[in-house]
């Protein structure tokens, strides 16, 4: 494996990915920049996550039986509604290493993995990412919760990520997260729907005036103009929103306003195929359909 | 009546109000200030209304038909659930004049009311207030639409509030206040109901150090210390929250987000009795209740 030599050391655990997107490619190379080999499956994978697992150089075993083998570490990083069966699959391979959920899936969940692949002789561990991928600065947060926490924590180099040890309870990595996203995801699509309405209404330039009047409602156009230049990716965040309606959920608390937020994120897939940049207009549109022009 | 004594003008119409809380009697003094005669009703109303109206200045007209009689233009700000009850009092009396509704309503009910007052012959003017009650500073928005918006404005000193005319169709101003608090009390109850998930969770410090850690999430934390200690008020703006839920359903948005926060505000209503200054340990427990803990 001439992309891993030099680097790779006898005595760190070799990680694999399952399945390295941008932000697990991006968390593969950080493994290798500290001395792991990193590891991927290509079976059933597309050309795309070929062509990022190569950048990022990640070695391929090529199925998933052949990761589980060679990986000391695995890291389930994929689609929120993936996680479950991702994990069953693993159990099902006997994986008895360590088993690193890093999805953005609400605490419940978490523990119920938790509970797979520990009946399969894993150790789990439940990571959350919070930032962009980590390719240049040190703007992203790496939580981990669980008795083996500090494993893994060791195979990131610490001044390239931040690392967040929280507790021995699989949960409170996903906790975090989930309820960060809450704000972050859940404002963000709360200001869509709203700003939505008001072009509907035919009030949106006085709603802006208004808003932009004070410092504490200016802050709700803060950000914007740049998250709606990348709605294309924002149907994604849908999954995410139905995990953290879950999230709340758990504590007897409304899960109205993430189901609401994963309804208008769905309604942005249409945006899915658009030039990178989107403009507002795309997105109200998209929000308001037939219905409410 | 002495209080009016150098102030009312005999151009100037009589200005009814339907029934002066603690908005309604600072926009009553302001009418006064203009030079208006500024009346009240003080049937069924309670002592504590009686107190604020003496104090505004407001002249007691004894009962809702002497009110519609004496009042060239009224004014109604109620909760928002009474406002179309309201106007079908008023219409049954077969008041004439410039009917002002002021109340939190959507769109929708705004114009529902337009059509009750005009079917007995009066003229309405939809009306929002944004801002805090009009007593000191120039901080408070009255946002005013309708064929007779402008006679309306010309009730108010212009010094003392920033009088918004926005067009000759009833709703438009509702359609503003609706999307305002759509974003303000909307993403109040979102951060309410996000602490007290992660309250539940145990991870609310980790999580309040995570937001605190940007420049864009430290934002959500802003102005909470005050809106905590004003939550034995908080119970008034559910609602007004069901009004906005059904402002974005009228364009086939999602309601969800603000049914939520409408049942969040719901359950501060057992703070109503406390202390004028509540903490912020009470307003989630308030929320999670029993199952949550």
């Amino acid at each position: 494996m001439p992309e891993n030599s030099g680097m790779a050391s006898a005595a760190a655990p070799a990680v694999g990915f399952l399945h390295p997107g941008e932000m697990g490619a991006a968390l593969a190379a950080l493994t290798r920049a500290n001395g792991h080999r990193a590891l991927w499956a290509s079976a059933g994978r597309s050309a795309g996550t070929g062509v990022r697992a190569r950048a990022a150089g990640l070695a391929d075993c090529g199925t998933l039986p052949a990761l589980c083998a060679q990986s000391g570490i695995l890291v389930s990083i994929c689609p929120p509604h993936a996680a479950l069966e991702l994990a069953r699959a693993v159990a099902a391979e006997g994986y008895r290493g360590i088993y690193v959920d890093a999805n953005a899936i609400s605490p419940r969940h978490a523990r119920e993995i938790a509970g797979i692949v520990a009946a399969a002789g894993a150790e789990f561990v439940d990571a959350a990412v919070v930032g962009p991928p980590p390719l240049r600065g040190r703007d992203t947060r790496l939580y981990l919760s669980g008795p083996s926490a500090a494993a893994v924590a060791a195979c990131f180099p610490a001044d390239r990520l931040i690392l967040e040890l929280v507790g021995a309870e699989p949960g409170r990595a996903s906790a975090i997260k989930s309820f960060h996203s809450s704000m972050h995801k859940g404002s963000l699509a709360l200001l869509f729907a709203t700003l939505a309405a008001a072009e509907g209404a035919g009030v949106r330039a006085e709603l802006e005036r208004l808003f932009a009047s004070r410092p504490a409602t200016a802050a709700y156009l803060d950000g914007l103009d740049g998250s709606v230049r990348r709605a294309s990716k924002s149907w994604r965040f849908a999954g995410e929103m139905d995990e953290v309606a879950d999230a709340l959920g758990e504590f007897g608390l409304p899960r109205g306003f993430h189901a609401a937020a994963a309804e208008i994120y769905r309604r942005l897939a249409g945006l899915r195929g658009a030039a990178s940049e989107v403009e507002l207009a795309a997105v109200l549109d998209s929000l308001l359909g037939e219905r409410g022009r």
